[in-house]
């Protein structure tokens, strides 16, 4: 059996027996190790065992630098070189109501920088990025490479699906680790964001890291920690590269779900909402500006400027007309995207928001219909939460804290029974969560 | 390809974490993964990861006892009830010039034992224990099931070649963990070895441990943790076990070979050596007595008198009989047995002998044609090395220390360019190693 598993001349045991005990492996071991495993040379069991030993062990920074770079040769790349302004690219970790990019998107743009966004649909409570987009009736996500890069050479933006050509070795990877329980290690994490982030072709890469309940990494100090691997593999490849470590003790925007999603973000870039999305995306913004050059009380007041003169508005607008979607939903987004057939609100009673249980939440949207949990399922784009309040508010009697959007009377009545554990509501005062824990790799 | 992977209702990735975390498996849980993937409903990816989450983390010992019962149930079992003395089996883990085995058969059986042991070939510096008595010319070890217990029956000692059918699962996980860096296990070699006595159906199990360098376990407590881990196996399935830990940091016997061990142990048998050989077969015959009930002291008494009388050498003599070799091997074994065509002694001078590099030693003999390195290579039964000294030895100026038997005189010149680095020769006087560090399961 062992002669039908290792087509190589690696000593592949014995690699696996030294990250077992402790040990390194060199860049060379790494890349020839990954190289014989994309070409069937190397088994799935022998890089599980390795994945398993270094998630127990640990992998080094310098073992997540040549891991990158080995995801990143494995598939294409998108060549970026030659656009007018920066090239930039904001990657969120992912968390409940995080709809950042289509208001920080907008806003780089507007400031004169190249956002060329690949992104994926994958599984969780809501949709991807292109699920949302595609909630705008008419817009289309299937850009070719030479359309990507005509759009954001003509307005700055534009947001595509990625191909199975970039990075499939992580696609491969990532199918592994999903099975064999060695998904949790910050160097996997780390190169597997930053090899798409590379792949992409950006030359300026702001990450927003995800910390608390609703994220994958819920201890601040290890999403920290993670930011600060993504940024040191950045560096490596030549990559400006920064992190904001931001709170996800509770949904970023009011809206989860597709549709409703989009709607807040709109009225971020409308001015019409003064929140934690708000704060966060011109964080996000000023960060990216930073990281081109700009020092960070500039970068933060351009980024006020444009977002309150509706410059940001008006590259949103230019950017859904260039994809196919109706440009009115930067008018009157709850006019234009699809609305759940069920609207109802529910109200906890007088008291103090104390917690939420964020990462619920997220799910309870996605047990409406807003998320999908095999790749093939469809995403309902009306369905979702509104989340009207923030840990610390006061509310009174009457208050509505929830506002469901469902296909159904009975869908609502299964909420309504949950919610209640997914909110608490005390009677003593709380300090809410800062919203951003750390920046990496920026001006202090 | 998540879906490909796990056609089990079984969370395992959720199992797979929790051994990832330090936590424990329950004997339900195991005995279901396992089960299934014996029928390939669970991934190797899957098995590889749990392997080596638990080689790194540890295995409980409620783990090895319910993974032995996994492995042993996952093939036939041999039925030896019914026989009229006790059911014995005497393993060793393996060691250089280790052939207690063909003193030990004869000892038990003369003492009224019924002994019916299953051996592999497996792969080594040399032969297993069917190569060796293969050496013997007509010696015939492809017994049926019907044909092992007839023999038993009639001279209380017969030794076949273990079927496929014999623990199959212990063959997939056993060539699984060989190329995935997960067999240096205290729980899975346990496992492994106990499922094999277990379903070889003898009532009382004596396992040699070996410690020292050329031994797999090189240290001694962690020998005798071994010992107890197997001893606690036996244990929880009915068997009365226990242990003997024993020094292999120098070969056990003087020879190092096939047809080398066989003369030697020949010698034994007839009264012609008082050698470690000797003592330690004595040693594990007294104890395997003392398991079916014996005091110890009347056991080794009773071991004494049936080498010195000669019944256990009749009883060898009875047993190369009925597998149809050559019996004279019993008189005379440097006649009957094959010789090598060049034979040479290396001196290495006057000193003390202060060390041996026992596992080179070894590898030097297989490197001479003794053993095998893939499963289809044969084995050479006359080659191999004859260590004629000991740890502590005064040697004269030209006293032999090693004896080569090789095919060439060019294999010889190779073997004097190495074995100096193998036999290490002092001026001070040395201690010599103890032969048994403990005894487990056993009066003191």
């Amino acid at each position: 059996m062992s002669d039908g598993r290792s087509r190589t001349s690696l000593e592949v045991p014995a690699l696996i027996a030294r990250k077992r005990d402790g040990g390194e492996l060199t860049s060379d071991e790494l890349r020839e190790l990954l190289t014989a495993y994309l070409a069937d040379e190397v088994d799935d069991a022998q890089i599980a065992a390795l994945l398993m030993a270094g998630v127990i062990r640990g992998f080094t920074d310098a073992e997540a630098i040549a891991l990158t770079e080995v995801l990143v040769a494995s598939g294409e790349t998108v060549d970026l070189s030659g656009l007018r302004g920066p090239t930039v690219d904001k990657h969120s970790t992912g968390g409940v109501g995080d709809t950042t990019t289509f208001v920080v998107g907008p806003l780089l743009a507007a400031a004169g920088c190249q956002v060329a966004k690949l992104s994926g649909r994958g599984l969780g409570h809501t949709g991807g990025t292109l699920d949302k987009l595609e909630s705008i009736p008419g817009f289309r996500v299937d850009l070719s490479a030479a359309e990507l890069r005509e759009q954001v050479e003509s307005i700055g933006l534009a947001v595509a699906a990625a191909t199975q050509d970039l990075v499939p070795a992580d696609k491969r990877l990532y199918a592994l680790r999903d099975v064999t329980g060695t998904v949790a290690s910050p160097a996997l994490i780390a190169s597997s964001v930053m090899s798409k982030k590379i792949a992409g072709g950006a030359q300026h890469v702001l990450l927003d890291v995800k910390t608390g309940d609703g994220a994958f990494v819920p201890d601040p100090a290890a999403a920290t920690e993670l930011a600060e691997l993504c940024t040191q593999i950045g560096l490596a490849h030549d990559r400006r590269t920064g992190a904001i470590v931001s709170d996800m003790s509770q949904p970023l925007g009011d809206g989860v779900g597709n549709a409703l999603e989009v709607a807040v973000a709109v009225e971020v870039l409308r001015g019409e909402r003064h929140d934690a999305l708000r704060e966060l995306s011109l964080t996000l913004a000023a960060a990216t500006l930073e990281l081109t050059g700009v020092d960070a009380t500039t970068a933060r007041q351009r980024c006020d400027t444009l977002l309150d003169d509706g410059h940001a508005l008006e590259r949103f607008r230019e950017f859904v007309v260039a994809q196919g979607g109706d440009p009115t939903v930067a008018d009157a987004p709850w006019d234009v995207l699809p609305v759940a057939p069920v609207i109802r609100t529910w109200q906890p009673g007088a008291g103090v928001v104390s917690a939420m249980a964020c990462r619920r939440l997220g799910e309870l949207a996605g047990a409406l219909g807003a998320g999908r949990q095999r790749a093939d399922d469809a995403v309902d784009a009306a369905v979702g939460l509104e989340v009207l309040v923030r840990i610390g508010d006061e509310l009174t009697a009457d208050q509505p804290a929830v506002r469901i959007h469902a296909r159904s009377d009975a869908d609502v009545e299964r909420l309504l029974a949950e919610l209640p554990a997914a909110v608490s509501v005390g009677s003593s005062p709380v300090t809410p969560p800062p919203l951003v824990y750390a920046r990496v790799g920026l001006e202090d």
